[in-house]
């Protein structure tokens, strides 16, 4: 492995909406040399149309199309299909915009006439002057299934129309040993030019492990022989944003970023956690890095991401050193 | 066949906007002693959804949501999914309204899980409130395409995307010859309290005669043995709207009422022309009844549904009169 290095390729692995805003600063500074493996275990058909929520939030806060209030969707948003739907008796529950609804035609038409996932949202993501390459996970259906307290859910009955109420027992990943991963993904983790992967702040159980259950997925990342930073969903005992820490308790496990570098194991170098954390740097067993991690601004995604750049640089010197007195 | 009467159940054929402004004021008029047969030829599938205009329109009309201003469409619009749609590179040849968009979606839903589209018209009309029994005029596909001087369209490329521009020369109904009418269609038929059936002032050529091409429904009719009356679409040898005049000039009719009358041949018994048309009366070889038939109001819309229902029962006597004397 070649020392610190300050160009080269980057894969980050991302769900939603606090992992979207990670990725938006990544883009900022790395443009096309950036590749996001998305999550689409969350994916869904609803109202007879292909459902992407982690592709369509990392498309939308690439491009500046993100809703920041709802922290969903699409600004500037109007609901006059919702109403009309509503008024003919349809399902309500999952709640499309009228400009959001645009993505889940041209995916669920494109779909329909045999197009993968991934080229479709290479082409929309084309469209939307987006620089960085996004790729779903994989172009096979792999769905995450909560089993709770009130029997088994799909994911967005569980997160969405229960709003995470009912208690989690076990999540798994119907179809994930079936799956492949997305040719590209595979080729951005063995491309010579990488330099770091990336696990951008999700729930590391509903957004991160979706994409590391896609058979090869994980030891490609190992064979990557990258530095490998996680950033921390947790800030000060709590999730900034969804059900990460009422997941953790309900898994028995403290919601903590340690518990969070314990979950990824052996498969992270490093962890970001926020200075509120500073405290878990102590007792865990991977090199942590504590930084301001809370991303209200542009500024903040762009710094935060400025920050997982340079400790992966860093880490890079570190592994290299120690193989280097492995006598490797 | 009994005399004049005021009470029992009416069916009418229908097309789109100029046939749905008669059949909201029979409506008005008869209530749920109305049925309506619509015309399912110009029904297509576009980004994946199931668009059945006619049935839309009469839908949107019967229940006060029509767009009066564009002919089509539903009132209070709004264009975000379109835009939105656009710029992701998607068709946009034939636009969709916002609150439009939710009974295509509806429709698209309900079709792909095994229902009719008799049921989820019968279901969405009941949502808006619509006392008529709204009818395809058959479950089973039936496409309306155009050969022109451009070549063979379909119908939605021909009206919409083409603007009517090509030549016509010839309508043909794809799918017709293996279509069976709608049960309710036949039963509301066969009703023996029926007493009247109206032939909607649609055009003849791509409204009216899809739904007497579906097999037995030309023959349901005449065995109704009740008035059939239909309402010329020509004033003055122009469409009220649409390519009626330009249409006929193609296939080498005159744009006159009497054609429309001879177009229509023996299925009818009486025809409504417009006051402009009278001299086409002495020509014509069915009972002409003239009557100011531009419908710009609702006032207009029921006046003339009340000249249509009052015609038919004047015929209704003039034809049991006449059978008596043949010793039928």
């Amino acid at each position: 492995m070649s020392a610190s290095r300050s160009t080269g390729r980057v894969v980050a692995l991302c769900g939603g909406v606090g992992g979207a805003k990670l990725a938006y600063g990544l883009q900022h500074i790395l443009g096309s040399d950036l590749t996001l493996v998305v999550n689409t275990g969350d994916d869904f058909d609803h109202l007879g149309l292909r459902i992407s929520p982690d592709i369509d939030t990392v498309l939308y806060t690439l491009s500046g199309l993100a809703n920041r209030e709802l922290g969903w969707g699409r600004q500037d948003e109007s609901w006059n299909f919702m109403q009309a739907l509503a008024a003919l008796g349809g399902e309500t529950w999952f709640q499309l915009g009228d400009r959001d609804l645009a993505i889940h035609v041209e995916r669920t038409r494109r779909l329909q006439t045999g197009e993968t996932l991934s080229a479709i949202t290479a082409s929309i993501a084309a469209r939307l002057g987006i620089q960085a390459r996004v790729l779903p996970m994989s172009d096979h259906p792999v769905r995450t299934v909560v089993a709770t307290s009130e029997g088994v859910l799909p994911f967005q009955r569980y997160f969405v129309e229960r709003r995470c109420a009912p208690v989690v027992n076990k999540i798994s990943f119907d179809g994930a040993a079936k799956a492949r991963a997305c040719s590209q993904v595979l080729s951005a983790l063995h491309d010579p030019d990488l330099r770091a992967i990336i696990i951008c702040p999700s729930n590391p159980y509903l957004s991160v492990d979706p994409i590391l259950s896609v058979p090869g997925m994980r030891l490609a990342i190992e064979n990557a022989a990258v530095p490998v930073v996680a950033v921390s969903p947790i800030i000060g005992g709590k999730a900034v944003k969804g059900p990460t820490d009422k997941i953790m308790a309900e898994l028995g496990v403290p919601a903590t970023s340690r518990a969070i570098a314990e979950h990824y194991g052996e498969l992270i170098h490093g962890l970001i956690v926020d200075h509120a954390d500073e405290e878990d740097r102590k007792t865990t067993r991977c090199t942590v890095h504590a930084a301001a991690s809370l991303m209200k601004t542009d500024e903040d995604r762009i710094r935060l991401a400025g920050v997982a750049l340079d400790f992966a640089g860093n880490l890079a010197t570190d592994i290299a050193v120690a193989a280097r007195r492995r006598g490797r």
